[in-house]
């Protein structure tokens, strides 16, 4: 498997079930978490991931995760290259979250630079995310840990909490995650609007829709807006992929996982990942809903997640900016006294208002590419219905295209979620 | 000397007038440019620079230009280190530029990363265009060559010509000239708009309008969107200090020196500087108007220049993106057909539109710092008379606080030059 895809340093080779185990036994870490000796240990291949090798590892004690980069992504094979380094930059990422945002990521147990293996604590009984919405499985403290997760780690890597030459070290760091990007780059800004061998959407059904967003000027160019953004706004270090499959919870506890996308960016791509990806579950619902399973409180459920996501986001992003402002950006000194203070609160507010507007652009473009490009989600794909998955889709897609080309038009979270049920009254 | 400052590296040590042609001898490149020998060559330490050792020397065939860094800055001190490594920043700049923007930076003969130290073409009869401005000489061929430099330069480092791999890497090179940075962050969008040691002022004159800027919100709120701005957003490969005396001219050549702060960011900050340069001459003129040597058709000329520096860009910039857009933004793919140009070319002009409010805001900061922070600029440090010099500051001045302050009233380039000549009048 190594001689596939991308050239790999001596030393890498994939680990099997086989192999697994004598490997983590070199490991303290790793052994003290399992308990017993080598021989107790049950591994398993799970490969739920696209890109990676993922076995989970149980012993005695307790269990752990690893997860393994290939030299190619794994869901289209070898003719699909893509660098080891991505679980360099997962592990750094992972590294930063855990300091700002404790808690709310898996623990890293072990990493080999060279084997672009990671070790982590084993979530459980944690599901992913996604997998419950879909069960219409309500998550009460989802709202609270994501705008955590949020707020802290992309304040605490922005100009507004970071010296520059720390910021420009860590841009540094992170600059060289350009496959990884690139994958974001076209998949999300680019192919949809296009005809791309990778596309695929219900058809006949958004046949027309499909063609229609790709001869309108207006949404090309509003998306091509955000992708400028994507490449040059060094904001704040991004998880880069911050859907409801990148997180893991139980009734009380909620993971993120997978940032192998991360890089430097601008933070709304973040925020709008989390909106983009409740709403099309939103939309979803109708495709699943059977006379005894109605699914209308779901997502009313659904819909106030969606509010609380930006509201307590923003909150919270506001707290620290009055709290905790170390950065180089919008300096103290300059706003302590006088007019300062009030000068700057209203300032605030309009860097939210942009933030905001970024937000909503970005869950627009992610939503759009989940039902025309290639990688859709479960959430739609498991409507087996393609009469029923066309009509969900299509709402996402009406809601989307509005949201992004006539941004400006919402002022305020609940001015989308109202378009959200307005859209599905409207198809 | 090598002992002040910053840690020095092994083998580092500053060349003086007795020890450089050895050192030069060494160099092919340089040998040949002064032809002769060792023995005919004449050195002299110019040393006009404020941050480094600069040389001129002089052989039977010709001249060359030798700047060494310090690991301190030579204006102050020891007291005020500064890193080695901006040589290095200088000459991969340099580099840069002479690729983008050939015949309008000087021709670099040497490098030598350990003395921090390049040898470039002497630039003769060229004199700083700051000195010549000050005199009222013309540069018929200043508009043209400036802006091919901005429009070259700013153009192919962007996310417009380059695939976002490309831009990252480079972004990365760049990342660490913080400490040039810092000097940027702190001397023109921090210390001029609060109470500094570093500051300085025409004094009691100006005592009045520089409490009132330190006290005025909205103007310490407008500075800091621009100083984020800087911080966060690589947009293409800055020159970073692009004013008249960073620019060399005869009446027929124009060059383009001294690019030791480059590092990606926002591209209205080279624009800027250069608007802010020219309009800073344009009040200074009045100073040094006397009976016999009148300064108003100076004055035109000089306005005239600030019209054609911004709408020359402005044509350069998009004919290159109608022809070179080579880059990962705004995919050429998706604006070929149907309505697919009409809409690029609208969103060119609001792109433009953007660039332009960057462009005079940072014009803006750059005019106030030079009149009410640490730097001068000797268009108006030469007016004897503290009076009349203050009289060219206030209006200067009071331009520069609406244009940062309401940029949005500022739609084109003649609103900039008509608001100065209304100042000049108002006050």
């Amino acid at each position: 498997m190594a001689d596939k895809g991308l050239p790999v340093p001596e030393g890498y080779a994939p680990k099997d079930e086989d192999s697994l185990p004598a490997y983590l036994a070199g490991a303290p870490a790793v052994a003290a978490r399992l308990g017993g000796a080598q021989a107790d240990w049950r591994v398993r291949e799970v490969g739920d991931g696209n890109l990676n090798l993922v076995f989970i590892v149980d012993g005695p004690a307790g269990g752990v995760a690893v997860k393994q980069a290939l030299p190619y992504v794994r869901l289209v094979g070898e003719s699909w290259p893509l660098p080891l380094s991505r679980a360099h930059f997962e592990q750094m990422a992972l590294a930063t979250q855990a300091k700002h945002a404790p808690g709310l990521v898996p623990e890293v147990l072990h990493y080999d630079e060279t084997l672009a293996l990671i070790v982590m604590e084993l979530l459980q009984p944690h599901i992913i995310m996604r997998q419950g919405m879909i069960k219409a499985i309500r998550y009460p403290g989802f709202v609270e840990a994501i705008t955590d997760f949020m707020a802290r780690t992309l304040f605490h890597t922005s100009d507004l909490a970071l010296p520059a030459d720390e910021k420009k070290a860590a841009i540094a760091a992170f600059c060289g995650n350009t496959a990884l990007c690139k994958i974001t780059e076209d998949l999300i800004f680019t192919e949809p609007y296009m005809i791309a061998e990778n596309n695929r959407w219900t058809t006949p059904q958004l046949d027309g829709i499909a063609h229609e967003f790709r001869e309108d000027g207006a949404l090309k160019v509003a998306v091509s807006r955000l992708k400028l953004k994507f490449l040059s706004e060094a904001q704040a270090l991004l998880h880069g992929d911050l859907h409801t499959g990148s997180v893991m919870v139980t009734e009380s506890d909620t993971r993120v996982i997978d940032p192998e996308f991360a890089f430097y960016g601008p933070m709304g791509f973040d925020i709008g990942a989390v909106i983009a990806n409740l709403l099309i579950n939103y939309f979803s619902q109708d495709g699943h809903a059977k006379p005894g399973d109605p699914r209308e409180d779901y997502q009313t459920w659904v819909l106030e997640a969606v509010e609380g996501c930006w509201n307590e986001f923003r909150r919270k992003f506001l707290a620290l900016w009055r709290d905790r402002a170390a950065g180089d950006a919008y300096p103290h000194i300059l706003f302590t006294a006088g007019a300062g203070p009030e000068a700057l609160r209203a300032e605030q507010e309009v860097y939210m208002d942009r933030l905001f507007a970024d937000s909503i652009g970005f869950a627009a473009a992610k939503m759009i590419r989940r039902i025309l490009g290639l990688a859709h989600n479960i959430d739609l794909e498991w409507i087996e219905d393609p009469g029923a998955r066309a009509l969900c889709e299509t709402r996402c897609l009406r809601l989307a295209r509005d949201l992004m080309v006539n941004t400006e038009n919402y002022r305020s979270i609940e001015a989308v979620t109202a378009a959200a049920r307005k859209a599905r009254d409207a198809y």
